[in-house]
C-alpha cells in the first residue's frame, strides 16, 4: 500500500481547497465519475427557530479535512480494516440557491442528486436544513423503491400548517407520501417537538416505526436493526440533531437526550451489511453555533465513516 | 384538541416577546391567576468564580421559546401524554435587584414567592446565583413543610466564611436550619467543592442524604427515589451544574462528572408521583459561558417537562 | 421631574421583561394608544450571505434595557435636553413570520405598520433584513408622500434576478416604483456591492441622490442635509451595515469604510429639524455574529435617541 | 543598553506566568521596592448591566505579557525614547474580595492601595469595576491633594438610590465629597447614561469640568490640557468604556462615540507633563466579552505607555 | 484541621495570580522544594490540524484556580479522604519556548524536567501539544525504568514523514525506542488516526497494549488494570482528546467516542495504587477552542484528583 | 456586459467551493494561465504571541466569496468604474507545509512563487504568518528588482536572536539583504514592538523609510506618495495588523492606532498609479480570533480593491 505523502506532498489537513475529504473538484455534473459524489444543498430558510445551516456544507467540508491525511484509506484498529481505500470520492459542489425561493432552490438540489444517480454514484448530500430532504427523495422517483432511515430528534411528519408543506418540519410527511419509499423508521425520536399528537399518529398510520434514544438503548443495536426490513435499498437521513447536543451543539434545534456517536454509527455499519445504503443526506450542521467546531468534525466524521462501511459491509459486524 | 396555529398565528419560537413559553405577562403580583407562575431572580454576587446568572432569566426564557409551539401541550411519544395540556402558566417577571445589596435583593426575591403562594400557584423561580434558594425558602415559613431535593454537584453547606451566610456556597445550610424543611435529599454531590470535610459532617447531622451520580446511577432511580420520604410535599433545587458541563457548560463552576437530561427527568417524573412538588428553583445557568445556547436550552426543556410531570402525576411512570 | 427610581423599583437595566426600552407591552393592535410604536419583523429569508437577522428584534429589545434606567427621559449633557421625557412608547410584538413565505411574511409585516399608522403613531421596525422594508413602505400606501432615507453600505436596486424580486438587494428599487415614494436619499454608498453598475444607473435615473461616507465627509453634515428636499416627511431605512464593522460587526454583510455612530446621528437630528420622520426601520442586525453585542446596542442606541430628536426637534441643532 | 534575551531566555509573550508585563511578583505588602505597584481589584459587584470585570486584572496581566519582550524598555519611534527603562514594576497581587460584602472588600482593596503609597511608589489599579475607585481615592486621605481626572462614557455622579451609594454609578460623587480631591476632569462623557440630570447639575456645582469626546476633538489636546490646573498632583481614572465600543468591546456598558486610543495616550502625557500622575486606576475590563482579546490589549498598552510617559515627563511633548 | 481562610484571606477562586492550584512560583529550577512540581511547556509547532496548545499552560493554570480553595486539601465525600492535605505543590514557570526552533525548545522543556527530577518531585507538566513528551521522556533518561501509560484519541506512532520525527504524531514511537520506557498502554485510541496501519503494526511489535474505549468499557475497569504490569513506576501521558469531546472541545484534533471523566478518574486510581506514578504530562488544551472553558476546567480537575489520589494510594480503590 | 447569473447560476455568495473569489482551482502549477494568482501559504510557526495564522488562507477564501457575486467585475460608483472586470484570476491552492520545519515549508511556498512568476501572473500570497514573507521575497531572485512597501504595525526588523532568523520578527530585515530589493517603505509601525531601537537603527541605515500612522496622517496620502520612488516595480507586504484592531481584530498581535480601511486602499490605489505592482502578502490573518468574521472580510476586500486597482492603474486617481 503506497500512501500520498511518499510522494510529493506531506498534505497536513489544514492544508489546501475546502473539499470534501480533499476529494477532486468536479463542477461538471455530466461528468461524474465515482464511486460516491458528495453534493452541497445550502438552503436554511425552512428553519422554524435557529437558521445557518446554509454554511453547512462550507464547514463539514473543512473539518473533513481532518479526516484526509495522505493514507491511501483510514485505518480502524477496532475493525481491524483499512476503510476508504480505493473508494472513489468526487465534490460536485453545490446546488445553486434562490433566497426566498423555496421552490426553485429545491428543484435545483433534485437537480444535482439526478445527475449523480445517472452517474451511477452514492449521492451524499450535505444541507442545509432538513427540507432538502423533499428533493432529495424526489429525485429517486425513477430508482427502485427505498426504505428511508431517519436519525433524529424530531418527528418532521407535520402535514400542512399555514401553507407551509415545504419547511424542514415537513419532509418525512412528504417522504411517506411517494410511492417509492416503501416505509419509515424513525430513530432517536424524543421529547417536545414540533410535531403534534396528529402527527405521530399519522406517521404510524403510514407506516412509521418511531424509537426514541432510550427505547433504542434498551432493545440494543441487534434488535433495532432486526425491525428494518432486510434486504432492502435504504435511503439515509441524518438530522445532525439526532445526536446528543453534548457532541452537536452547532445546530438550529438542539434537543436533549440524543445519541452519542457510535450508538449511531453501529446502527449505520449494521444496515450497510443487512441490505444497501443508496443515498445519504445530513442536514441541520449550522457552524455559527458550533464554536469549537466539534459539530463539523461529527457529521465529516459519522459520513467518512459510514462511507466506508458501506463498501466494505461484509469484512465488519458492529461490535 | 385545538391548535394555536389552527386560528390566527404561526407564531414560530422565533417571533414574539420573550416571556417563559411565550405565557402571559402578568407584572401586577397582587393579581395572578394561574397554575404556575414564573418569577426570575437576577441576582449573582453570591459567586464564588464566574459570574453572569443574572442573565440567567433572559437565556431561560428566551430558549423556552423554542418549546413553545402553537400545540395545546407537548406530547411526547414515550409517555404517549400530551403534557402542559390545559396548564396555565404566567410570568409575573423578574424580582428587583440592588446592585451591591444582597439582603435588599433577596427581600424583593422573597416578596415575589410570597405572592406566587398567596394566589395559590406553583412558584417557579429562574436565578440567578443558588444564593436565591435562601429567600426562596424563607417564603415558605408560613406553609406546610417541605422536603427539599437538590440536584447539584456542589454541597452548598457552607455555615460562614468571612462573615458571608447569604452567598451561593450556603443555601442549603440555610435550608437546614429552617423549622419547615424537614429533610434534604442531596443529589449529584462529587468531587472538589466549596464545602469542606466539616460541611458533610454537618449536613450528614442535620438529616441530608448525600449521593453521588455514581451512586445514583449504581442504585437506579427506584432506588433513590425509594430513600426520599414518601408522600412529602417536595421543594426542588436544580442548579443547573448538577448536571454534566458537556450539556451545561453554561455556569459559573462546572464539574465534570455530572447526570445527563434523562436521569434528572426520571428522578423528577418520580417524585411528581411520590409527593407533591410543591415549589421549584433552577439557578446558576450563565447565558455568556453557554455559545450554543444548550445549557439555556438544558434549563427551559427540563423546566416545561418537570411542570407537565406534575400536572400529569398519575398518568406516567418513569421508564 | 420625578423618577421612576424614586418609587418603587430601582429596575436595573438586566432585570425584567426584554420589550423595548422596557416600554409596556400591546398585543392587541387594534388598542394602541401612544406616540411610537415598536414592532419587529423578524423575517431574514431575503439574505444572500449569512441570515440571522431573525433575532434581531430580541437582541435590539435587549439591548435597549441598557438604556431604560427609571429616569423620565434620557438627559444629553451636550445638548442639555432631557430626550424622551414624556414620550409614549409601546412594544406591539412581533409579526407573524411564515417560513418557505416571503408574500405572507412580508403581509403580515405589512398589517402591523399600517395598524400603528392607523393609530396615529411613529412606527419603529425593527428587522430583520432589508427586504423587510418592501412592506413597511406598501404600507405607506394610503398617507402623504414621503422622501426616503437609506442609511447603508449597499444601494439595494437590483430589479429582478432569477425571479427574485423582494430579496434583500430589492427593496430600494421597490420604493422607487412607488408613486407615495417622492424621492431616495442614498447614504453611505461603498465600495463592492450586490448592485451593478447597470442598478446605480437606474436608481439615478429614478431621482436617487447617492452618497458615499467619504463624500458625505467631504461634504459635511450641513451640506448634506442641504441635498435633501426641505420640509418633507422623510421615511428612514437604516442599514446597521451602513455603520462601519468596528461598531457594526453583527450583521450579515459588513463592508469596511462604514459610518461612525455620531455621524450617523447628526444627520437623523438634521433632518428631525428639516421636515417630520414619519416612520423608521433599522434592519439586518444579527445577533448571532455580535458576541460582545455592541451592534445591538448600537441600533438601539441610536434608535431611541432619533426618537428622543424626533420629538424635540426644535431644541437642538446638529453641532 | 543589554536586553534580557542576549543573556538567558528568549522569553516569548506566551510562555511564563502572567504577572502584569511579567514584573516580579510580591506577595508580602510591606516589602513593596519599586517604582510602580500593580494591584488587582476584582471587585464587579458594582455592576448594573453585564458583570465580568472581576476578571479584569487577570485579562489585563495576560495582554500586558505581550508587551513584555526582553527588551530593556519600549522603543517608541516618534517620540524617539525607549520608555520603561529603568523603571522598577511589581505586582502585588490582588486584593482579598469577599462574595456579597461591598463594604469589605473596598476595605481591603484600601489597604493595599495605602501600602503601596507606603512603600512610595505608583498605584496602579486594575478594577474591577468602577466602584473600586471609591477605595483608591480612600487610601489617599493622608496623602497631598490631587485632582482627578476621569476618562470615561458615564458620569458616575449619582449620590445615592435604593441604598446604594458604593456601586459603579457612584464613584465620581465619592471622590467629589472628599477634601483632599480639589477637583475633577471628567472627559469622554457622551449621551444616554445612569447619571440623571440633577447629577450633571450637582457635578458642576461641585466643581466638574464635564466635556465629551466630541467637544474635546473640537478644542484639541492643548486646550483640553489647559483647562486641567497646571502643576497638580493628578489621579487618573480610567473607564475602558471611555474609550470607544470598537476598540473597547469587551465592557460591561459600552457606548457608542468613545475615545480613539491615542486621543486618550496624548491627553495622558500631556498630563504627565503637566503636574504629576500620583495614582492610576484602569476599570470595568471584562474579559469574557472580549472575544478577540483587543479590550485587554488595550488596557495593558494605555497602562504601559501612560507609565512610561509619566517617568520621562521631560522628554516627549504630545504631537 | 485549619483552613486558609480561617486566618487572613478568603482567598475565592478568581482572586490572584493564576499559578497552578495558586501554589508558590518557584523560577529558581535549582532551589525546588516540593512533592510535586509543576512546569509549563507551551509548545505547539508539533501540531497538524488546530494550534493553540500553547495557551494550554495559562488556561490550566487560571482553571485549576477553581478548585483551590483556602481548604488544606480537597474532600471527597465519594471516598471520604481529604486529598492533597500537606502535599506541598510548586510551580516553576514554564520551559523557554523558541519559535521556528523545534529541537531548541524541546531541549528546554528536557532541562526544565531533568531539574524537577533532580530535586526528587513529581514532575507533571503541562502542554503544549503532544511533542512535548519527547523531551519529558528524554530527562527518565539516567532514572529507573518506566512503563507508560498513555489516554489518547490517536496513536502518535508514525516514525518519520517528510523528515518530521518529533511532531505530535510520533511521541510514542520515539518512546517505545527508548530503553528506559520498558512498555506501553495506549487507552483510548479509536477510529480515524494521523497513524496508519503499519504504525500500528509496529506499536503491537514493539510491545504496545492498545484499546479503543469501547473495548475498556467492555473490559471494566479492573480488567484493563490487570493488563498493566504491577508494580511498576508509571508514566502517565495524557492528550485532552483522550477525552470525549463533549467535555473537551478546547484541543486541537477532537475525535468522537472519547472517555467520559470518571473512566479516567478510576483508571489513574487504580494505577496508584497498582504501581508508582513518577510523571505526569497533560497535552493539547487549547483555550481558543474552549469557550466555556470546560476543557481547561477538566485538565485542572483530573491533575489535581491524580495528584491527590498519588499521593494516597493505599487508602482509596476504584468504585 | 452580460453576468453571471443571466445564464445558469444565481450563485449567491453562500453557495459552492471556497476558492478566492470563486476562481477556478488550477492545482497543476506548470499549468497557470491568468493575470493573478492566489497561493495559500498555511505557515504560522515563526509566530510569538497568538498563532492561527495556518488557517488564513482558507478564513481569506471563504470570505472573499462574499464579493463573488455574479457580476463582470466590480462596479464602484465613487470611481465610476467596474473594476476586476476580464481580470483573469486563479487558486493555485497551498504551499504544502511541513510541522516542525520551516526551512522546508518556506521552500515550498518559494516555489509556489515561483511558478507564479514563472507564468507571468501576478503573485498575491495568503498567509500564515509574516515570516513568509521571507520565501516569497527570495523567489523575486531572478526578476527585476522591486521597491518594498510594506504596511504593519512592527517593523519585523530583528537580525537574529537565539538563533532565530526566519521568524514573523525577521522579514524585513531578511528582505533588506536582497540585492533585488532596492528599498523599503516601512508604513503605520508604532508603539510597543518586538523590534528594539537598534532594528529602526539599522532599517533607517539599510534604507527604510519608516512612517507611523499619525505621521501618515498628517502628512496626508500623496506626500506619502512622494516619497516612495516613482515608476518602479512594488513589491506589498500587508500584515492585517497595519490596520486597525477595530477592524482587523482577528490577528495574532494586534496594535491600536492603526490603519483605517480607506487610508491603505488610497495609498495601493496611488502605488498602482506610480508604478507596477508586481506582488503582493497579506499576513497574519488569524480568523479564530475573529468571531464576527470582520479581519477575513477586510483582507478579501482589500486584496480584491488592490488587484483592481493594479489592472485600471490609470483609470483613477485617490480622492
Amino acid at each position: 500500500m503506497s500512501h500520498g505523502y511518499e510522494t510529493g506532498r506531506l498534505n497536513l489537513p489544514f492544508v489546501g481547497i475546502s473539499t470534501f475529504a480533499k476529494s477532486p473538484y468536479q463542477p461538471d455534473w455530466s461528468a461524474i465519475d465515482a464511486d460516491v459524489a458528495i453534493l452541497g444543498a445550502p438552503f436554511d430558510a425552512g428553519t422554524q427557530w435557529r437558521a445557518g445551516a446554509r454554511f453547512g456544507p462550507r464547514g463539514i467540508r473543512e473539518a473533513s479535512t481532518l479526516f484526509s491525511f495522505g493514507h491511501n484509506g483510514a485505518y480502524d484498529h477496532e475493525d481491524d480494516v483499512t476503510y476508504l481505500d480505493g473508494v472513489r470520492i468526487v465534490d460536485i459542489g453545490d446546488a445553486d440557491i434562490i433566497h426566498t425561493d423555496t421552490v426553485g432552490s429545491h428543484a435545483n438540489i433534485e437537480a444535482g442528486v439526478r445527475a449523480i444517480l445517472a452517474a451511477g454514484a452514492l449521492p451524499v448530500v450535505l444541507g442545509g436544513d432538513h427540507s432538502i430532504n423533499i428533493p432529495c427523495i424526489n429525485a429517486f422517483s425513477e430508482q427502485e423503491p427505498v426504505h428511508l432511515v431517519q436519525f433524529d430528534a424530531h418527528l418532521d411528519f407535520v402535514d400542512e400548517r399555514h401553507g407551509v408543506r415545504f419547511g424542514h418540519g415537513n419532509p418525512m410527511r412528504r417522504a411517506a407520501e411517494k410511492p417509492w419509499v416503501t416505509g419509515l423508521s424513525q430513530f432517536g425520536i424524543r421529547n417536545v417537538s414540533s410535531t403534534a399528537k396528529e402527527g405521530y399518529d399519522a406517521a404510524r398510520a403510514m407506516g412509521s416505526d418511531i424509537l426514541s434514544v432510550r427505547q433504542i438503548r434498551a432493545l440494543g443495536v441487534a434488535a433495532v436493526l432486526e425491525r428494518v426490513p432486510a434486504g432492502e435499498r435504504y435511503y439515509l437521513s441524518i438530522d445532525i440533531d439526532g445526536f446528543d447536543p453534548s457532541i452537536a451543539p452547532g445546530t438550529g434545534t438542539p434537543s436533549h437526550g440524543g445519541f452519542l456517536y457510535y450508538e449511531v454509527l453501529e446502527l449505520i455499519a449494521g444496515l450497510a451489511a443487512r441490505g444497501r445504503i443508496v443515498g445519504i443526506d445530513l442536514v441541520e450542521v449550522a457552524p455559527d453555533y458550533d464554536p469549537s467546531g466539534v459539530t463539523s468534525i461529527l457529521a465529516a466524521q459519522i459520513l467518512l465513516n459510514a462511507i466506508g462501511r458501506i463498501f466494505h459491509p461484509g469484512e465488519v459486524t458492529p461490535p
